[in-house]
């Protein structure tokens, strides 16, 4: 019998408690999993980052963190936490971030909302580029970036991807480093940002590189707020250089209502909506986790925690 | 030399000349190729049918009628016309097609318009369902059906196809005749219409058929405007059976001001763009038809007048 502690709000209890009974089942696993377990007794820590535990240390037996976020800049500076920190790659997450951002890729490229929003009835008729001829660029070539970058070759797109080390994804133009990221910018019509938050990547968006990317270039942030520079993004709305924003997370959330984005006519705000973690197959991912520790096979998805993700 | 004329409005002439030139000399064909000869001179007729060419009878050396549009409905009933016919199947427009269809069902998919569109400034989480919880319709398992269906399936999305005649897509849960419309209507969470205009085809989607569909689904025309009886459509608009319609082709185009479909609510009117011909890849079909015709080979996208399609 081992002992899983579930460290997260209470609403995500009432989601999470059967999905992960089940999968543990489903893994021939028996287990006592609760909210509340003594410190000392606790085999694995299933974790939310806005949980009240923040001390790792009676933990002494705990063999891994298993994040239910993907985002895990919030933990990875907890200098109590000394076992192994695995991310959430929720396969039910990866899918939806691909249907949200391929949704708003394609209603960019298509021009849709000159329809969707048209109160003089106009009758305008303009044919867009094929996909073939549209350069999309994916800031960002982990699980999220590169499945993305997979679903957008398959309709057609041209992918640029930019990380800050090399990587090789299969039809991705792959740039990298200080002077890849210009040369990436500077084809991006439609620039995703699907980077983790780590001090590198903290206002890379920022005046220097709006400048750097095509006159009318449209933005897509399912990543994270801090990636952008939110002043210098409503100047260049203001003034032209960039056509339309999608933004699904900012640096406070909900979005205040008295934040310029909500008004701006050139941004549309979405809900933190774009990664939504699916209860059952996030469970699966955690028990898979758990079925590793227990047969001593190497855990997946580990986080490096020099590099922040 | 041979004789192509090109029997169709001017500024078409404008925009196809130079690349018809251009794939006749990649096609190492040489050829006369203007928009008046001599009837009896001519070897192949381009074709728009709204050119003032309707009459065939002089054409007496004419090998076949390539047409310019994907539709063929307003010639097919021509009785001078006894040569073969042939329809555009311009890859660049099925492309055209594929972005526009896989665009606009992510939108309705994601429930993008409760974003773009937010005047109260909401922030509300909702989830969708992900692709494959999603059933997508297509009625019309042509070369355009065919080729939406196997890009949806790309996503995810369960797709089902309905013909009137038995088809086999891999991937496609193909129904056919009046019983498989009822039941592919049944699971249509959004329908897609991509149907030919024939005359078992007109008013295809009237009262009876939209009461098939599940309340509240979406409903995308793509295809061709007497698909639809349009005062059944505004009414289940009006009574919330369905819940959005996003149309692209109409009976009378430009789509008069005094329509209702403009102010309603529900409807997004685009201006018959899903399906645009591009000059490029068109002549590179047109071209390879008089390739096959001076080969003697068979030649391609032929039309069945009988059938009309």
């Amino acid at each position: 019998m081992i002992n899983i502690l579930f460290a997260a709000r209470p609403e995500r209890w009432t989601a999470y408690e059967q999905p992960l009974r089940d999968a543990l089942q489903a893994a021939g696993i028996t287990a006592h999993l609760a909210e509340e377990i003594t410190p000392a007794e606790v085999d694995y820590i299933i974790y939310a980052p806005n949980s009240d535990l923040q001390d790792f240390t009676p933990y002494t037996r705990a063999k891994a963190v298993l994040n239910l976020w993907a985002g895990v800049e919030r933990i990875t500076d907890n200098k109590t936490l000394r076992i192994p920190l695995a991310r959430m790659v929720d396969p039910g997450l990866t899918k939806g971030m691909v249907e949200w951002v391929t949704g708003h890729v394609l209603r960019y490229h298509l021009g849709m909302d000159a329809h969707i929003v048209n109160p003089a009835h106009e009758w305008h008729v303009t044919t867009p580029p094929l996909a073939h001829e549209r350069n999309v660029v994916i800031l960002g070539l982990g699980a999220l970036g590169t499945a993305c970058a997979d679903a957008l070759l398959g309709l057609g797109f041209r992918v640029t991807g930019w990380s800050r080390s090399p990587k090789n994804v299969k039809g991705v133009d792959c740039l990298h480093g200080d002077a890849g990221l210009s040369q990436a910018l500077n084809r991006g019509e439609i620039v995703v940002t699907l980077l983790p938050d780590t001090p590198a990547t903290t206002d890379i968006i920022n005046a220097q590189t709006l400048a750097q990317m095509p006159r009318g270039a449209f933005l897509i942030n399912p990543g994270r707020g801090p990636l952008i520079d939110d002043d210098a993004l409503i100047a260049a709305l203001d003034n032209g250089q960039l056509a339309h924003a999608t933004l699904d997370v900012f640096r406070t959330e909900p979005l205040p209502q008295t934040d310029p984005y909500w008004a701006h006519p050139r941004v549309t705000v979405t809900p933190h909506i774009a990664a939504a973690t699916r209860d059952k197959t996030a469970s699966e991912q955690l028990v898979e986790n758990i079925r590793r520790g227990e047969a001593g096979e190497p855990f997946i998805n580990l986080v490096d925690r020099k590099l922040g993700y």
